[in-house]
């Protein structure tokens, strides 16, 4: 029985479409953010980064989503969520997994959290106007290399697609969102259509109705 | 015959770190920053990001520096930088890694470029405060990590101790620098003597000094 600590809508999404979709046994526990509680002590002690999700595998616990997703995929390599060693995918799911987290999402979390980035406060709407331009940036990216991949990282569904598709999510109240983007915009729409994101996102209470 | 594009003390030197130390055939290409040669049509091609370190090993082209070294890691099992799959140390591996990546190279990259993540010049100091102070957290997370581990992620150096050793490199000149933590400057210095250390910077012109 795997245990994840969620927050709906966050950086928990991923794991928590990788656990259904795989039809795992697992529970699901609320870290209240609105309580602060990825800063308790007893959180920390599991995750010294004080951040949401923390996946309990038995013994082994671990921290950062790109993480705890490349853990459920490789324990369970029937569901061929990530490419096998030797495999010429494997680089590129990598990549592209690391692409999302260190660019994307780190540009997204400058995006919603300004003041963590700056000590005057009369600065965030330039740090907005300037994060929302880099986004923009790499919602090209990704879109470029949709035009010809039915999936990021080729003819299949990987794990890197379920990350994508909770970005996607955080990216929808951005200017330029991910809807603007042709090739992106119909990948996400067939996603939303996916048994396991419907799944997740109904438990979640996210609304799917704008990728429609 | 590895090919890595690279600039000295870039995020193509974990990467070259570990060619290095699992002595294999590579050649190393500059990319010329100084005239923006990243952003090249030609190197786009290989790396459509526009950055630095991207590898050619034969048909695959792979960026992003993470993704580099757990496929050079895999490739050569032989050398122990990364625990196989089944081991228990595996998920933590690939926790710290992405920790590093996301939270220590990306706090590192807005400190260092903070006119890419705000549109008003004046404001730089404030966000360049702000980054001072969220790296000093990060380098306190992994100072407590060292406090009973060797390595980062147990007895045995792995990827992610060549991988800290560049971003410990980078975070040199900030006000409270890697040397300021008890483990993690201890740490350094015991890295900074290793060979494949001294070779690399040796090549890269990097002076080890401040770490001695
Ligand atoms: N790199 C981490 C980042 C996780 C993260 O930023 N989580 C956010 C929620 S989406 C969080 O816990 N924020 C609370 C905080 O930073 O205090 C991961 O991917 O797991
Ligand atoms: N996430 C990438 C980031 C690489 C990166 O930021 N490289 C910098 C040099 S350290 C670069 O190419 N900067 C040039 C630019 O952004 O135009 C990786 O780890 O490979």
């Amino acid at each position: 029985m795997y245990k994840l600590y969620y927050y709906p809508n966050n950086a928990s999404l991923a794991p928590h479409l990788l656990l259904k979709h795989m039809g795992l046994d697992y529970e699901l526990l609320l870290v209240d953010k609105k309580s602060n509680s990825q800063k308790s002590p007893e959180y920390l002690k599991l995750n010294p980064a004080g951040r949401i999700p923390t996946l309990v595998d038995g013994e082994t616990v671990i921290f950062e989503s790109p993480a705890i997703c490349i853990h459920l995929c490789e324990q369970h390599p029937e569901h061929s969520l990530i490419p096998p060693i030797g495999d010429k995918l494997r680089p590129l799911f990598f990549q592209w997994l690391t692409y999302l987290n260190n660019t994307l999402q780190a540009e997204l979390m400058v995006r919603y959290y300004p003041h963590r980035h700056t000590n005057d406060e009369s600065t965030i709407p330039n740090v907005i106007a300037a994060q929302d331009e880099r986004i923009a940036d790499a919602l090209a990216i990704i879109n470029d290399q949709l035009a010809h991949n039915k999936y990021l990282i080729g003819d299949e569904l990987t794990a890197c697609d379920f990350f994508l598709f909770m970005l996607a999510e955080w990216s929808l109240p951005i200017e330029k969102s991910p809807l603007h983007f042709e090739h992106l915009a119909a990948y996400l729409k067939r996603l939303s259509q996916h048994p396991t994101v419907l799944a997740v996102n109904d438990i979640e209470k996210i609304d799917l109705t704008p990728f429609q």
